[in-house]
């Protein structure tokens, strides 16, 4: 994948349950919107099996990549979760007590709940940053460019905001979307014009069918809203000549 | 990633509008069940843009490791619509024209209505497979072990039925579940010991929190029955011990 000076993240969700079927990942979409918000773009996403190998590989080609890296799943006290080890053996460095992870749960459990599967969970890569979690106690971690997150989604959620000043995105993505009462193919033709002459927004064409309305919206991407605008003024030209009536999604 | 004697498959979602966060992929999540069903497992899923050689390079890692490859997304009639063009360069095969699929979509429009944005649906790469569309007309297709699904879910879903005989699974992957009111970190070493004791099971350990209920799902995976009944009785066993109770999910 070519790198351009734009900020740019790669997503790695860990989790058999991802690849069973039997749990709806949502993480991709909360971590994309999130970055996009930042101006960091999202170049991939990846669902990879709780198994070392794959992740350490997978690891380690995406952190070379990608600006960024997020991680979700596998840092919790079961056998299943092993991420931080993972992590620990892609960067060649020693899994061990987090010091200040161990402060952080020592004070959050009582003595006598502070059990052995609880520290497995401040169980990290040396020298690894802490990233605080206001809802359940145990932290993630971040090493160099990659950000180590849980599966749960409300708990990985929650933790984001505490990524901000650590996150150094690019100018933020901006977008615009226009819903049309129409069919892909009656535009296709006048789309692909405006994408020829405007080759710096991206634009997307998604059919929709839903609440029994069918249509199609046209989403408008760019760091620069002048052009998202002139894009827009080009795409209402031909829809008006066509009569195709605009509609709210 | 190893092979090994199952039978697997990974899947590719090819999609801006869900690395900008503004769709929710659940086409993982409908494929990887069907899947599992059939005796599939999934390796891996991966997200990526609507880059011509992002895919292409994409496809040839994929198609190499697993014995079947299912992507979604990219397949309609608009500019940004670059798979079937894609799969023809990763295969080295002439991007042309289906002749039965021309057919197909000549019966399923009215004279007037096959345009030339319905025209770019069949195109193709060269001796492609047709996959049946009973929704809403427009093929997919495959070459070799890749399987090229629309986007919108409702259609994507619908064509993998007309799958079933093309696609040679292992034994079903069967799965139990056991959801327990208590924290992973209460269960984490006997569940530890449980898994250590039976390596051929795969068992994972998914804490939920709804509907104000706060517990811990294990799931157990095996081809075969009685592991999963050993296994169960096993986790029960330690569960009856810890006065854990057993609840419904």
């Amino acid at each position: 994948m070519t790198k351009n000076t734009k900020v740019n993240a790669a997503i790695l969700i860990i989790g058999n349950e991802i690849l069973s079927g039997r749990t709806q990942d949502t993480n991709t979409s909360t971590l994309a919107t999130w970055l996009n918000s930042i101006g960091v773009k999202v170049q991939e996403a990846r669902v990879i099996p709780d198994i070392e190998k794959t992740i350490v590989d997978n690891l380690n080609v995406l952190r070379k990549e990608n600006d960024y890296v997020f991680t979700t799943g596998g840092i919790g006290p079961t056998h299943d979760d092993i991420t931080a080890e993972s992590v620990s053996k892609a960067f060649g460095l020693k899994y061990e007590i987090h010091k200040e992870g161990y402060k952080i749960l020592e004070a959050y459990y009582k003595p006598n709940e502070f059990n052995e599967g609880r520290q497995k969970m401040i169980w990290m890569p040396k020298n690894a940053q802490l990233i605080l979690n206001p809802t359940s106690g145990a932290p993630g971690f971040s090493v160099e460019n990659v950000f180590c997150l849980p599966g749960v989604p409300s708990i990985m959620k929650s933790m984001l905001g505490g990524l901000k000043n650590k996150i150094v995105g690019g100018k933020p993505i901006l977008s615009h979307t226009i819903s049309l009462k129409t069919v892909e193919s009656e535009i296709a033709n006048s789309l692909t014009e405006v994408q020829d002459n405007n080759k710096d927004v991206e634009i997307g064409s998604y059919p929709f069918f839903h609440a029994g309305k069918l249509g199609v919206s046209i989403v408008l991407r760019s760091e620069n809203q002048s052009r998202i605008d002139e894009c827009n003024s080009q795409i209402l030209n031909f829809v008006n000549k066509k009569k195709i009536e605009v509609v709210d999604r």
